[in-house]
């Protein structure tokens, strides 16, 4: 069979489902570098209007995750059970999520992505650990795995290179937020790590890729029966992100914040979000009879210290100061900081992630560019969670920074801030879970 | 203003329209060669789905016909009038229209593509006179322009470079059926060429572009709407392309039944249509009151060899033998004739215009790609029309070849004649005029 592009390209264009080898053929070439960018914009933006259906998204998927090195992990026994979160602002939950998880004995090769943009990127977290070292290659990862039941990495350039093509042209090409794009992206991702199964963490609201509840959840839908179809088993929550997740947004804040949480304390939300994360994948990995059993596994290794012990073994493992553990003043710190105050007295009504994240960004906590270099100690430590009352003149949060970016960030931070005479209602951190 | 593509993509994905500042840094720069393909392809595929308003069409538009050289024709006197056709088979109309609306005081410089698909091109019909040279210098053109009041010319590479471009990616992209797309792509080239007023060819049916007769309406209107906001009178005719128009299909054959209209005589529905277009013309280009004076201009200059007088002037002028205007004969022939004989008797019911192309194609009447040569003398030549009565075993077509492809082209017109016990409803060559 002769498939022609234009031909492929206005059968999406006119709402039909494309074959599986029109499918094939498009992404191997594609990543051959044998059909050029611009039939491949147009395609994805006829894909962006007309959709793909179940077959044509896993096909699409399948392609993906088979265009570079497919990962396994026989080596070690169990249920192989990973994270992905579609992101969000102080969304650092891997990191004591992982090690928790994997102290409960269920296996976590768990592979990360750098931060873009507003949402903070769980490599940067980590590399801010002195001597951390996330690009080990894979079979030193596989070492680490084997001996902790956890490894913590970056994609390699190996594991599905279609995505990476695809997505630096869909990102210059107006064709990012597509549903069955978005999808087959995470999905290539995840299934070519050599994951049993997977627990997905979809974020809506203001600081979330999806703002509006109803687009997270189709995109959740899709992700769970991409994943299904391919015979691994997953579970999706979708999670508030109206508000910064805990208190701490910025490298080594985020860290210190993860070893509160690993100490048995932290914010509410980001130990709530990840007994719950954590008691999925334990559920997932087999390790529980139950739902409850499995969340008394994780509130256990969080408050007896054993999830805090294997974080330092597995920083150990990568090269990092386990010491961090026990006297987290090693991390990085900003040279200055500047409190932000209260312009009024009532309650917390809001804290817009984005002007949040904004802030952090003017400070170099994150990246614009992939490029970019981050700044591991700057970022903003919120003194004030949504509902908190205060008075006006207090301290509601404080910035971290090395001189550079201050009144910018300062600008962020004191519009973020949205205060009411009444207390806000409430909204669960965990608005659904597809199981 | 700074203005990035992604921006100007998602914009237009999103059902928005764009600004003019945006559409002429988009063909301007897309000229310029510093936007990249694979942006644009994108940006024509959310064009195809969401479609520009009048005024981005507009804009569009006008920024394509400025892409390049725009001509003028001040030095001849008088409304310069041009026809476009949006192309069918069999469709000859401009070589006895220039001349014969030309011998009724209009000034017609007319600039013609050459055939690509399964569409003739006049360029390629006229070039099969010989020595008739349509590559003239624009200086050249316009100086036979003001001798003979007409100039028959293909189109030059520095007129809307923006359209060749841009048609160029859509060909590949699937992004060719768009009626903005389309209509731009017309008006851009026909609004530089220097004209004051423009009749259109809208064709529609199953030889056409347009199947449909309401898309080729929406076309028209579209073409029409655009062409009078940029100052331009402009009237169009929708017509039927159910059937070949006329008896020739090939080029020489069709040059030798354009001697026949312009000898007074000819198909009758080429001659209707030379006519009704030739009156727009001479109506448009003020040289009658109105409409009947203006066809019966247009009946004597084809009925008293004035036109023919014209058009061996012109190509004389054009470095052509005028004596094929006496003697047809001194066209090319093919070698070998091969006729097409009725299956069965009764009324010729259909006759499947792209099956006669196919079969003009076989025998290289027409051209696959861009660089393929055309053989001037073969094609198709009609012995019946539809409603003709014919029985079993009469000629209804005969092939004009050199060898090549005969079975093939045999093939296609074996299947190309449906017969019926009654007589077909006569359809009108003209459906609607839009003035």
């Amino acid at each position: 069979m002769s498939i022609r592009l234009p031909d492929v390209i206005r059968k999406k264009r006119d709402g039909k489902a494309l074959a599986p080898l029109e499918i094939r053929y498009v992404i191997e070439q594609y990543t051959a570098d044998t059909i050029p960018d611009y039939q491949i914009s147009a395609l994805l933006m006829a894909i962006y209007f007309n959709g793909l259906n179940g077959e044509e998204l896993d096909v699409w998927t399948d392609a993906m995750l088979h265009s570079g090195v497919v990962l396994t992990h026989n080596h070690v026994p169990g249920i192989k059970v990973d994270k992905h979160s579609t992101g969000g602002v102080g969304d650092k939950i891997s990191i004591p999520l992982a090690p928790a998880v994997a102290a409960c004995g269920v296996p976590v090769p768990m592979i990360s992505g750098r931060g873009l943009g507003h949402t903070g990127g769980t490599l940067d977290k980590l590399e801010s650990i002195p001597g951390f070292n996330v690009q080990l290659s894979i079979d030193d990862a596989k070492a680490i795995l084997q001996k902790h039941g956890v490894f913590l990495i970056g994609q390699t350039r190996d594991v599905a290179p279609a995505d990476r093509k695809l997505y630096a042209l869909r990102d210059v090409t107006g064709t990012v937020e597509s549903i069955p794009l978005i999808a087959s992206s995470i999905m290539s991702k995840k299934l070519a790590e050599g994951i049993d199964a997977l627990v997905l963490d979809v974020k809506f609201g203001k600081g979330a890729f999806m703002r509006r509840f109803e687009d997270a959840q189709a995109l959740a839908r899709t992700l769970v029966s991409i994943g299904r179809r391919a015979d691994k088993e997953v579970h999706a929550l979708l999670t508030d992100m109206n508000a910064p997740l805990g208190r701490m947004v910025g490298n080594a804040l985020e860290i210190r914040e993860s070893l509160d949480v690993l100490n048995g304390g932290g914010p509410d939300d980001v130990r709530a979000l990840t007994v719950a994360l954590g008691a999925h994948m334990v559920l997932l990995g087999k390790k529980a009879a139950n739902f409850d059993e499995a969340t008394a596994m994780i509130e256990a290794v969080l408050n007896n210290g054993k999830a805090l012990q294997l974080f330092a073994d597995v920083i150990a493992a990568h090269g990092g100061n386990a010491a961090i553990c026990e006297n987290p003043d090693l991390l990085p710190a900003a040279s200055q900081t500047t409190s932000v105050l209260a312009s009024a007295s009532g309650f917390v009504a809001e804290i817009d992630p984005m002007k949040v994240a904004m802030a952090a960004l003017s400070v170099n906590a994150g990246r614009v560019r992939k490029e970019d270099a981050v700044d591991p100690a700057t970022g903003v430590e919120l003194k004030v969670q949504v509902g908190d009352r205060v008075v006006v003149g207090a301290e509601v949060a404080m910035l971290h920074h090395n001189g550079a970016g201050e009144s910018e960030a300062l600008q962020y931070l004191n519009g973020a801030f949205a205060m009411s005479d009444v207390p806000p209602v409430p909204s669960p951190i965990i608005r659904e879970q597809i199981v």
